[in-house]
């Protein structure tokens, strides 16, 4: 418990503090900045994924704050951010954990924590960043404040030959009740965590062929793994644990005649509107349709390629979906009701991620191969802004602080 | 469009900045604070109902960082946040509309815009703060940046007299298209609201009896408003509004036997959990639930007062019921999916909110007549911490600056 005594009014006091400013740059020109007190609510990261560096961008003046370099690989990097929203925890492709302050545009803690990972997660509370490895493989949970390791899962299994080895892992999310979800490529489980009194506890549940990544729906309800060797997906009800995991969809994968797979879609993409899942098909150029009370199949929207990320706006009334090269370098956009493609956009070439501002009123969308990043307003489909960036990939804005999963 | 050419890297300045520290109070020993910055994702205010005050508090460390004086009479108040999640616009009851800058703990700006008032919003852009008043009766839109009127909308229309009246207006809220919708009390109407390059465009649906409040659901979509002149509910679909207003849950209000009413619930409190809508029945010791598919009542919980707040967890696992005088000295939680109490709660006397942190890991109690804010641990259902405030009411946490509809 803990018990405050106020005093007011507030006593003022003069401060120094040191703050970021950028030279060749009008973006801080604003008053709130010029007076050095900034708001993290509307701030957010952009990976650039070919110089190891991160971007730190104004989401309502459409701004570039500044570069933070020095990240390591970044060529499949992700972002979660810390419960006050002014540090971002940049999962780097190399085992590279870096906490970025959005604040200062300086990197204020980096650990090496592997030799290869593929992103990670926060805890509800915000305590713990949790890190997915191929190599060695296992999680890695750390202190969100000081980067401290505070346990060690080596996520071990006994191989084919009865060797015990270690799995990759995969799907890392976290969860309600403080716990992370994660999926073993190699065991074929899915693994909850839970740290109680620093100490870690961990479930197991039989998960079908080599998952290879995941997603776990809004609510926090449902973790849902999409598996590299056998049709279907596995699906683990959180509110049930016990019940284990159940297939879903079973024709989803590579059960059906196909075009060669460019890039397994984003499992993290996947869309949720009015009681139907949106989901990327594997090797189609489609978008499925699950009813999600049972989900069963229940429509398929043609669409000019093979999608990657097929993201809902906040509003549930769009679907934005973008596509594996070679036809990569437009982005779609369908009618949730209607499921009609009512846009078909060029943000430049090798579009690779979209994200929404948090009331879905614009969309950023990063074209690799542009170095540019498009704003599009959600209303009129119309661009309202461009930004520079080096090989752009990932955007993830603050918002994510606040939002179970992600 | 805006072009940015930004240079790496980062120069450091220093800059004088004048911040608030705060007498008697632990809160501003952590290092972030002692260094002069501060994210606002984990900031909020309190309402100090009596005094005219609000409490700026950290829902990471459970500290009140300060008091802010002089916003008038604040005994019906609410608030909205900026995009940056810096600002907070508190509505008092007066016609006061106070923008709050947490991060100085002080008032930046504030306008007495009518004689007597009952909430705003803030549009899906953050440009536009609105106000909904009584006296005299309409809507104002101000910028959100300056507090300048934009636009005054003084709700007309011709009473039984047949003479042209203001109505007053209740259940103002944003919507996804930059919108705002409020409902008539007098004229019986719902009225959507576009800022379109600066002028306002408006239009009408007829809307039943005597409209008191309103909500929205979360993804924007359904508007749905009670009635205090007849039965039911009336529902404006806003994806499609030529449609105008259905009624649902033609059962609800005063149709049946029922006790004294205490006070008619808010609406804003409704819990949408799994497809169910779990509602505050209106002079009866229950929760309904109705099916939000054909809004058929398919379920009533007996709880031990009048509910006034009928609130789901982020999760939607538990529901959290507050309740009217004279049984309002308790707060009971229900299981969403068995509907049954799980824990009959004691956080004081005269409990007037909840809120719940942005992942739902705890949820935020005021209690009125003993001067307290009681947080749970959502999951133990156990007290994690005590705050004092006096004779608090509304809890308002800066992650609503990143939801439709709060």
């Amino acid at each position: 418990m803990s018990f405050n005594i106020i005093a007011t009014p507030f006593r003022l006091s003069l401060v120094l503090v040191v703050l970021f400013s950028l030279a060749g740059c009008q973006s801080l020109s604003g008053k709130s900045e010029q007076a050095g007190l900034m708001g993290t609510g509307d701030l957010g990261l952009i990976i650039e994924r070919a110089s190891g560096s991160v971007l730190v961008v104004n989401t309502t003046r459409h701004d570039v704050l500044g570069r933070v370099e020095g990240l390591g690989d970044l060529s499949h990097a992700s972002v979660v951010y810390s419960r006050d929203a002014r540090y971002g925890y940049v999962f780097g492709r190399d085992g590279g954990l870096t906490k970025v302050d959005l604040l200062t545009g300086a990197i204020a803690d980096r650990v090496i924590q592997s030799g290869n990972s593929i992103g990670g997660a926060i805890s509800q509370d915000g305590r713990y960043v949790a890190v997915s490895n191929y190599e060695p493989g296992g999680v890695k949970v750390f202190d969100s404040e000081t980067l401290e390791l505070v346990a060690d899962i080596p996520a071990t299994w006994t191989n084919e030959q009865g060797e015990t080895a270690r799995s990759k892992t995969v799907g890392l999310v976290d969860a309600p009740g403080n716990q992370f979800v994660f999926s073993l490529f190699d065991a074929g489980e899915i693994w909850t965590l839970g740290i109680v009194d620093g100490e870690p506890e961990v479930s197991r549940y039989p998960a079908g062929k080599a998952p290879y990544d995941a997603l776990i729906t809004p609510d926090g309800r449902y973790y849902i793994a999409g598996l590299f060797g056998e049709d279907g997906l596995s699906m683990l009800d959180l509110w049930e644990p016990e019940a284990g995991v159940t297939e879903i969809l079973p024709g989803y994968g590579k059960g059906e005649q196909q075009l060669p797979v460019y890039k397994m879609p984003h499992l993290e993409g996947w869309a949720i509107a009015d009681g139907r899942a949106f989901v990327p098909a594997v090797g189609h150029h489609q978008v499925l349709v699950a009813d999600m009370n049972d989900w069963s199949l229940v429509d398929r929207i043609p669409v000019q390629g093979q999608p990657v990320f097929v993201m809902a706006s906040p509003d549930n009334r769009q679907i934005w979906v973008s596509f594996a090269h070679p036809k990569n370098d437009v982005v779609q956009v369908i009618d949730s009701s209607t499921r009609e493609i009512v846009r078909t956009l060029e943000p430049g070439k090798a579009v690779l991620h979209m994200e929404f501002t948090p009331r879905g009123e614009e969309v950023w969308v990063s074209a690799r191969d542009s170095n540019r990043v498009t704003v599009y307003n959600t209303r009129t489909l119309e661009p309202v802004a461009e930004l520079n960036a080096e090989k752009p990939s990932g955007i993830f804005f603050t918002s994510r602080a606040h939002t179970l999963g992600l």
